[in-house]
């Protein structure tokens, strides 16, 4: 110990954030020491953060799949170092407890904590709102089977629908960019509430999983409301199946009965898709909103007037030629022209400045410097009949590729949501030994 | 021209943007189409955005140097690519209008695009708030002089303030992080809207300049007023001089008579800080106040009670130690260890998740994967008097170098602010032939 904590009158057993507090002190606990105030500590403190926009943790689903989009967003995949199941299985318990605490506004864990210890929250959000924060969490095929290895007698627990991605016409995949075995997005109204949240879940993860990569994203809502606006400065998520119809999302976006313990869940599949915008912003706007097949102003489909017209696919011009063009976006992503299937976007922009692996583009593109793009984000009740089927098309015939690369790319499978004294992914541990 | 465009009726001619606006509607500039409404047009249509927010472009000083901090920031170094002089000034000339326009929420151009022209604003920002958006230019000593060569003749009007950083001790700089003929710090409330812009200006420097490196930043206020923690935990930001002082900043932060051209305007120096952070959440919490010289729960310096109170740098425990060691980082920064030097920090905290730069750590870090840390900003009158003899002694000393390292680097000298109908940087071309 060293002269600057216990040997100063009044600082002896104080504790950091129960301190920072002012309802803590308010409520008394503080400075009393002894069993009964560090047991009040450990109680989850709701006073910590101001609590308006809480969003719950606990669910039938998990939360920041169908949650009104928050701004900011943190996708961390993690390598599994764990050789026992049960490792794995206690970090879910950790995690659960903690994600459920940080939604509430609180710090990672309950603190009781002396100046000789390390604090067990690093304080980078104390005094800041909870901001909405949600954690999903998600399952990569690693869990189950790695390198041919079943590690931790999972593998015939693998979901049918957790599939490997195949690779797709024009992937430019970046390894370091992709997969992982386990999956954290983060997604909040702050970004520093958010980073505080990723990194205390990763600090809890120490000798049993480790981050493999990162992506931040941001979304920006219209000042009137409505549909935001991607980095081509185009409205994105216009046709999204409506996440308020408990029946679309039951379609679209849950597991059903088929799903086994995967019922309720939902996979995930992410893509860091760079877009050429130095290359997109010379490009006329006609040609454009050809690419995108909707008006750029007010969204609409090409040759409607309003956002939420339906797409007229079939209708022509004068000349014979479609309206909206063969090879446009929406068409060729749309229902219609993939069987039925359907995916909920909930894709974040990214920004991370001048690219590192420039190098590694095409001659052509050598001159374009920023990495930045779409961090596409597809929930669905099964990739095969999703994303898959709809992204074979777009890979191969989209005229949107012209100025999109997808490098880095990724499946999850995120587990129903859960209820407390549970947690996260326990119906796949059902039944198991140990 | 296509068949998308001027084929369909009331499509014809309809400008982007000017569409999206529904107050340039309500006017009913839209559709009207010829010179009237094209003009109409290409004022600020000051609709486009809500007005809410603005930070004032025009002005003695630039701004976003003692405007209060926004949450987000992007800085960005250019290097310069022009052969003569004009070019320079035909492009500062036009940032000053587009930056006074998009703090104004506007487009970064006046809009009359048809649909076979590329848009001369991508979009990516319409319908999103102004969110006091500040744009500060600044001018790396490579305008000056770069290689030996006096490239726009400008080598004489170098500011003796405007040194080359010295190498510290511990510099660990990253070569493609560091320096920049140019810069451009854009901030903001809204992430979209600080990447719209700086995406916008660019462009606008197509050819002249081009993007060397970027960083963006965040700073979250707390609910409830008063100073921000940064990464560590701590409140960082109590002891900086009072921006609303225009003694204090005139004395701190402007350069005077002694500046020439630069008279009311600010050397800013950055320092992309990374800190491992892993390392730092396992050190118990009386060490990291010792590292600091605060509290960290309250700011307080250490002995003292409350946030503001002075930090008295003899106190000495009952064994005759310093209370605030002699080597704490608040201690060695203070004006009263460095001949009452002083700066202006305005540092945000950056994420860029798994550091790809890993591979050039010391072997001990190789296993801290988060690349996160201070994006350190400050602002002096005199870089000599101001950063550069604080950071000699905390580069030597301080002890908070166990947890960072410095590994981007630069200096800028930001020029005063503008009045309108001049341009960025104008003092420093007067009296110069072309
Ligand atoms: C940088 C990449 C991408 C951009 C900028 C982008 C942008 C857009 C835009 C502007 C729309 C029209 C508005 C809307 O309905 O939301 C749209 C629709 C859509 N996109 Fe994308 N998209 C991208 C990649 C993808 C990918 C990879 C997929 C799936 C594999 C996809 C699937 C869809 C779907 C399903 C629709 C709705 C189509 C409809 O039913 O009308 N998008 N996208
Ligand atoms: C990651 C790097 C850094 C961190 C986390 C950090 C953090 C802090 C904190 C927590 C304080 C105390 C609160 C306050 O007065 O704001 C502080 C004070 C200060 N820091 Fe830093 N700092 C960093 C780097 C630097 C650098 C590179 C410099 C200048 C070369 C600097 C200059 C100062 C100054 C001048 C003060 C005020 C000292 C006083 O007068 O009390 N800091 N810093």
């Amino acid at each position: 110990m060293s002269a600057y904590d216990d040997s100063a009158p009044g600082l002896s057993r104080r504790r950091f954030l129960g301190a920072a507090s002012s309802l803590a002190v308010a409520a008394g606990v503080i400075g009393t020491g002894g069993a009964a105030a560090a047991e009040s500590l450990a109680k989850p403190h709701a006073a910590a953060r101001t609590m308006s926009g809480v969003e719950p943790f606990y669910g039938v689903h998990q939360g920041g799949i169908v949650t009104a989009q928050q701004t900011h967003s943190l996708f961390a995949a993690l390598d599994l170092e764990a050789t026992a199941r049960a490792d794995v299985i206690a970090l879910l318990k950790r995690w659960t407890v903690a994600a459920n605490r940080l939604s509430r506004g609180e710090t990672a864990q309950p603190l009781a904590v002396p100046k000789d210890a390390a604090p067990l929250d690093g304080g980078s959000a104390e005094g800041l709102r909870p901001a909405r924060l949600t954690v999903t969490f998600g399952f990569g095929p690693g869990l189950f089977i790695s390198d041919g290895k079943d590690r931790y007698g999972l593998a015939s627990r693998r979901p049918d629908a957790l599939v490997d991605l195949p690779k797709f016409n024009g992937d430019q995949l970046v390894a370091e960019k992709c997969g992982g075995d386990l999956s954290i997005q983060v997604c909040a109204d702050d970004p520093q509430v958010a980073f505080h949240a990723l990194r205390e879940l990763l600090a809890l993860a120490d000798g049993v999983a480790s981050i493999k990569w990162m992506q931040s994203g941001f979304a920006s809502p219209p000042a009137a409301g409505g549909t935001g606006r991607n980095l081509m400065g185009f409205k994105d998520g216009t046709n999204n199946p409506a996440t308020h119809s408990s029946d679309a999302m039951n379609k679209v976006v849950w597991a059903g009965d088929e799903g086994g313990w995967m019922k309720e869940g939902s996979y995930v599949v992410v893509r860091r898709i760079r877009i050429a915008l130095e290359h997109w912003d010379k490009t006329e706007l006609g040609f454009q909103e050809e690419v995108v097949g909707r008006d750029k102003a007010n969204g609409a489909p090409l040759g409607k007037t309003h956002e939420f017209d339906p797409l007229d696919l079939n209708a022509e011009d004068k000349d014979g030629n479609p309206v909206i063009p063969a090879n446009a976006h929406a068409r060729l992503s749309s229902a219609a022209e993939n069987d039925g299937a359907q995916i909920l976007r909930r894709a974040y922009s990214y920004n991370d400045g001048v690219g590192f692996y420039a190098e590694r583009w095409p001659p052509w593109r050598q001159g374009i410097m920023l990495d930045a793009g779409l961090f596409f984000v597809a929930y669905q009740r099964d990739p095969r009949t999703g994303f898959i089927k709809i992204n074979k098309k777009l890979a191969t015939e989209d005229i949107m590729n012209q100025f999109t690369t997808h490098v880095g790319s990724a499946i999850f499978a995120c587990p129903p949501g859960v209820s407390e004294g549970s947690f996260i992914g326990a119906t796949l541990f059902e039944g198991l030994a140990g």
